[in-house]
């Protein structure tokens, strides 16, 4: 069997169809956008115009909504400081949920230091966020809250809908990061009633380089790159033509295939989950039923996530532990038991919680996929688990 | 003849070779670089390494002096207000000089708004900088100077050493903007003696979607888009792999070329020059020797930049008036004859100056097409002068 990747949560291969709409960018069309009086401009604009429409297709936007960035961070960093900033005025008090991806919670303390305040709303444990506690936080003075779409480590879906109607009702604006969402499952910017929303298109078969953020029209908000008057003064910096146009291709792509692809993905996924169900002291994380398709994560008492990981990888399985973006710091942490602030914040216990496992399903994966990791999982389970004297002692009855 | 492409400056078609460099990046080895506990990760993050190598073979540094952005707009962001927040405990004032790209003139007045103090050094009627004005207002509590290493509308190269000297002395960080001149001439950053430098690969054959800022060792910085841990935390946000790739081939590639390529683009330059040179009314920009080469800037009396950039288009040849990132706003200004600040700043007077031409010739132009512009401008050039009644006036000694 080749390789499973599972793994789709931390980036997935460029779709052949989406390169080929790239290319002819690269060396032939390559003109600079700007440079609107020439005719090597002329493409290039078009192209990206071109995109602009079917990123906002995807989501139920108008393409003057779309504002093409280079990354889901980017979008992050410019919805968050981009309508704090403009919005200071009215206040300063913004709020994140605790369980955001580090390029909203790394945030913080820059905002702090230029006069912002940042507190942060609890989630259940299955991750949903706390409405009474989110309630309680949004006080006089609050601008601006974000709370992730859906959080890739533990694969819960927020109620951004009904988070969006009271945030309306107490005039704050809301972004929600759809790096989890967008081209993976539908998603309407419009019915959801956010303000701004992350769109990351190299989660589903778009290129890395080009992301976009969703941004309601008549909000107003401020550049955090600044130079010329790309993406409608709000994203200086020579467009990156054929990501964006990759970025387009798979947003047309996504739009057409997500019927079929939905149902097949969130099936296989309960396969594994099911399957996965039988292994003794295994957790599983985020919520049962609000979770994204082909989303399956747990940890198991006694195994390290990290030693999992490596095993599963061994076997031919690519897997997560924790977001891509955190692992290069769990693996240069000398313990490797550095606990995820996201399994934290859903009370996993740290002291016998050693990191986690996501598997996140795509569009290729197979049902002979998820039998085969159905096969090798328990194994490597039970011989990672023979290493635990801790294990030892609990089969005695000893914990 | 096919199109004549004399707008480098601009940016410049990927090279083929490098194209196919970054190929298997896409769909092949797509992994997430910082899944370093997969075998997925592997090749992203090896190939993204091996580029930060070549891209500072290019300018003399070492690899972890490099760090990867999107644009040179952003790495112009990322060295100003990453230094500017890093170093505000020992000061709050930071210079440009007065002909910077928007990318860094754009920045002001953010600065401002958190605190800092921005002040523009002036330049000479060739665009070199004022080192009297410069040591004028290098005050107590300056921090951080920004010069450009070339500026691409008028060509002129400053003397980067000699500042990057006077500011050692008084302890003052220097950035330089080498957007103009990395990969198209020998750039040494050691040598020049700066603290930080702007690297654009789409002006040296790369693809758009990746630039570099080199970043002198131990000069303490912050990120402005925050998240993980990617860049050595100075830029958050999963890396563009492919895009980096291709910048580190074309890095590759300029310093294997270079010696044969600046000489040969220099003389197609220098002829260019002395061709346009006869036409009459007609003033060059920049510095007559220290300049970019085969870099040929002017502006003609009575005639406006932009009519003669559309003719030349329609006759075949592509250049540019003012800068890209500027010339979609001087399109969209209704009367097309909004002043350029660098050529305010160099003195050339509006009352008489509709806009500047700016020819930036590249490694693949010939000697045919120098020619074949020297034989359509001076006839462009009398019948855009023909439609203006100052022209007639002049003629009979009226003006």
């Amino acid at each position: 069997m080749n390789r499973v990747y599972f793994d789709h949560a931390a980036t997935t291969p460029v779709d052949k169809r989406v390169l080929e709409a790239m290319l002819p960018y690269f060396s032939e069309s390559f003109g600079n956008p700007s440079s609107v009086l020439i005719e090597e401009g002329g493409p290039a604009r078009q192209a990206v115009d071109e995109a602009r429409k079917k990123v906002a297709e995807l989501v139920g936007a108008e393409p003057d909504e779309i504002i093409f960035t280079s990354s889901a961070t980017e979008s992050n960093n410019l919805a968050i400081k981009g309508l704090a900033l403009a919005n200071k005025q009215r206040g300063t008090r913004i709020l994140f949920s605790e369980i955001e991806h580090y390029s909203i919670m790394h945030q913080a303390d820059f905002l702090r230091s230029i006069g912002f305040d940042v507190d942060f709303v609890k989630v259940d444990e299955f991750g949903l966020l706390n409405m009474a506690d989110l309630k309680k936080k949004v006080t006089k003075g609050t601008i601006l809250v974000s709370v992730m779409h859906a959080n890739m480590e533990i694969g819960t879906v927020q109620p951004v809908k009904e988070i969006a109607r009271f945030l309306k009702e107490q005039n704050v604006l809301f972004h929600s990061d759809g790096a989890g969402t967008c081209g993976q499952v539908p998603v309407d910017v419009k019915d959801l009633g956010v303000d701004a929303m992350t769109i990351s298109g190299h989660q589903y078969h778009g290129p890395k380089g080009a992301a976009a953020l969703f941004l309601r029209k008549g909000v107003p908000a401020r550049p955090i790159i600044h130079g010329g008057f790309q993406e409608m003064g709000l994203r200086a910096g020579t467009e990156n033509v054929a990501a964006i146009v990759g970025l387009g291709e798979a947003s047309a792509l996504a739009t057409a295939e997500m019927t079929e692809k939905v149902p097949r993905i969130r099936r296989l996924g309960q396969k594994l989950m099911a399957g996965i169900g039988t292994i003794t002291y295994l957790h599983f994380t985020g919520h049962p039923a609000e979770r994204l398709p082909g989303h399956v994560s747990f940890w198991i008492e006694f195994v390290e996530g990290e030693s999992l990981l490596l095993w599963l990888n061994l076997n031919g399985v690519a897997a997560s532990t924790g977001s891509a973006c955190a692992s290069n710091v769990l693996a240069a942490d000398e313990t490797g038991l550095k606990a995820s602030h996201v399994l934290t914040a859903v009370g996993v216990p740290p002291e016998i919680c050693h990191g986690s496992i996501t598997f996140s399903l795509g569009r290729d994966n197979t049902e002979e996929e998820v039998d085969y990791v159905l096969s090798v999982l328990p194994t490597i389970v039970d011989r990672l688990r023979e290493m635990s004297p801790l294990y030892e002692q609990a089969k005695k009855g000893g914990i």
